[in-house]
């Protein structure tokens, strides 16, 4: 696309700039374009690019630089923060939405924080400290509380004056939320509504008291949900006593959702998003390996199951050439059935209280599949297995191991449809992530459940194959 | 959360007074909701009981009606809809946004889309019509087509009596975009500054003429990208001729963003995410299917290479009790570096101009894991084969062995690293969606050069292990 494209060119006119060490015409370059872009930029740098462009810009334009670590994710901005004076830092941080600093402050390394926030106004200061006590990934921590509010007893023409005169300490103005004298939350207007009624009606009067509202404490994928799901442009937010502390706007939720929903996906791997900023790869490996080591723990478990069975193994070794497809499939199909629950419920398709629904529901898919491929594979093992042994047996067909590979798959299949199904549901009742359990436990358990339905009835049928 | 506890008792509820025919209870129940509540309610019940709702509601109160489809998934509402007659049909479709009416008609039954049409108002199956020539997923065909334009002669006091004029309709107004005389989009202002500046102020003077726009082609996920990247409420779309034809608003960039994100997750694992709405266990079975095939192939693949090493593993039958976990260490690292080349390319994190940069970030990172998981499987595989043998050969750790399974181990792993990162970037390149070509493929291709590698390397040394 042309934006994208546009993009593309300043990013790499900008590596080259910061390569050779052209200053001005760095700064140039990044102040003709939006501060949404400039944080894209910066995120396409390397680290010496980036702090020499971030050195540059300062020089000669704070606010600019403030507004694109505004736009910056904040532990990307808290990392380039981290380079420079506290003094500098603290400057900048009053000059972006106190969310944002927040949001900042909160990533930057404990010993530079106390620091920086002994250095700001202390109005600033304490709208920072204020914040951080409110749990991370909350409706508290990620809010404005620099929130518009209007008294019930107010005009409409009172209204617009207030507004008039407060507008240019307002990020943006959605709703007008409306408050009683000790600042409860009671009703909300819209601009539209002050512009469509005469001046000298009270607010009162028009203000809607049907308000959705979300608490300081409410999880922010919850508050994403309440904003995505009423198509909302910002939701206000309330402590115990239902008093107006602050507003999440839409586009605060936006990336909130984005966050959420990569997370999901990358827990279901066993990966983790943050692999996408700026970890090193040895960061990368420390969290990686304990699934990997928990993985290798369970498959070893198959491992020695298949040992247990050396003989019938070594007896009729073709069931070796088996084990992989027996694996690969059931792992793949109880993958895809935690995937299904996972993100149903997370989006609330699925709902615990009717666990028997999506139980059901794979369970008539899955008969269906292992049906498919258990006929698919009987047939296949039988006649490769009859035709190795034709010149013993005389037959060019060997129903028997047919029927041990085949039967084996179609039980694995609908059993890793339901352990997947079941898994992620059990979890979310215990409380754990269900997108944790998924991925590669439920892979490596499907292994060790495959491998041991199909040498097990080899076994029982041994005498009838060798 | 209270908001989802008190809907989770109204679904019950529902479903009880649906089941036991209770129209009129179960239409004051619905009544008193939000309507995105009640699309909520209707996802949770099954077909019977939600036709039921639907037919009660209908009688008393079709706006209602109207409102709820609305914020209904298209496919949902269709297959809904698709049981009234076509009038009335036509009837609840004119009562919606356009934009969601278009998005609701794409996905009615062929036969019926043509009768509704001919029972819709002219101007408002024109306007159907019209938006269904748009490609599907592009800003053409989810933007809402009635956008408030003003003339950049106009002064803020004309502007403000038009919009007061024309509000009721109006979905929502964010910003108003000023156009020319031939409806070139030429600038935009905002509510707010219609109300800080004086009513005699022309347009053109406070208008903004930096507007970011997009074209009617533009892909829906573009749409969203820029909408989400600048923090935007609205984006005006525009056609070749940069003439104003409409404007997509960031309630529904939500739900693309939702929507491709939740795409994107699913293809990985070769599923699909319209499982979750309203397919039969059949349908899914048919959609799977595909890929499973193709993955008992590839794996069928690997059966035959173990088949081919038949004296191999015959002779050390121990090798087999590494299979698993060997196959499913690559497999699983491959499906975590293809995980992050896929998020990585679809939000711009990783361009495939610099596709040297994961590839190297993905390598430091699998010497590490490959390195560490070789190693102890180097040490298990080394004790298990020496204590299995002790007898004949008088030392407990085989070193031959382990070197066999634990190098295996260790090449896999960066191979398979390798491949699920270059795998997702050659298939863009190409064209072709970056997810799909992870996934089981990723897993089935790793299974066979791992086996490969391991009995492969088995062979070479067998006379020092066997």
């Amino acid at each position: 696309m042309a934006y994208l494209r546009k993009l593309d060119l300043a990013i790499e006119s900008a590596r080259k700039l910061a390569r050779i060490g052209a200053s001005t015409n760095l700064v140039n370059l990044l102040r003709k374009m939006r501060p949404a872009d400039v944080a894209v930029i910066f995120g396409n740098l390397t680290d010496g690019e980036r702090l020499f462009a971030l050195r540059s810009l300062l020089k000669q334009d704070g606010d600019f630089v403030a507004s694109t670590l505004s736009e910056m994710p904040p532990e990307e901005a808290a990392s380039l923060l981290a380079h420079l004076e506290p003094e500098t830092i603290a400057d900048l941080l009053q000059k972006i939405p106190v969310d944002d600093a927040t949001q900042i402050t909160s990533k930057l390394p404990p010993e530079l924080v106390e620091r920086v926030l002994e250095l700001m106004h202390v109005a600033r200061s304490v709208d920072v400290v204020d914040q951080l006590q409110f749990e991370e990934n909350t409706a508290g921590r990620i809010m404005n509380p620099h929130v518009f509010a209007l008294h019930e007893d107010m005009t409409v023409g009172e209204a617009i004056s207030t507004l008039q005169r407060k507008s240019d300490e307002l990020e943006m103005v959605f709703y007008l939320y409306v408050v009683d004298d000790r600042h409860h939350l009671v009703g909300v207007v819209s601009l539209r509504q002050l512009l469509l009624n005469p001046p000298s009606t009270p607010l009162r009067k028009i203000m809607s008291t049907d308000v959705i509202s979300v608490h300081t404490s409410t999880d922010q994928e919850e508050v994403a949900r309440v904003v995505s799901k009423y198509d909302l442009m910002a939701v206000p937010v309330v402590d115990d006593e239902n008093r107006l502390v602050g507003i999440v706007t839409v586009d605060d939720v936006i990336d909130v959702l984005q966050e959420e929903l990569t997370e999901d996906y990358f827990r279901m791997v066993g990966s983790d998003a943050a692999e996408l900023e700026r970890r090193t790869p040895t960061e990368i490996a420390r969290l990686r390996l304990p699934w990997l080591l928990m993985t290798v723990l369970i498959e070893l478990i198959a491992g020695a199951v298949i040992h247990r069975f050396d003989d019938t193994l070594g007896t009729v070794i073709l069931l070796a050439s088996f084990m992989p497809v027996i694996q690969a499939i059931s792992g793949n199909t109880g993958l895809q059935s935690a995937t299904i629950v996972v993100r149903g419920l997370a989006t609330g398709h699925i709902s615990l209280k009717d666990w028997w629904r999506p139980v059901a529901r794979q369970l008539r898919t899955t008969l269906i599949l292992g049906g498919i491929l258990g006929a698919l594979i009987f047939f296949v093992g039988g006649l490769w297995h009859g035709w190795q042994r034709m010149a013993e047996r005389g037959t060019w067909f060997d129903p028997v191991f047919g029927f041990v590979v085949g039967f084996s798959m179609f039980v694995a299949i609908n059993l890793s449809g339901f352990v997947g199904t079941v898994i992620p549901m059990i979890s979310k009742r215990l409380g754990f992530d269900p997108a944790l359990t998924a991925g590669p436990f439920e892979t490596a358990f499907q292994d060790v459940v495959s491998v041991t339905i199909m040498l097990g009835l080899a076994t029982l049928l041994l005498q009838w194959m060798a």
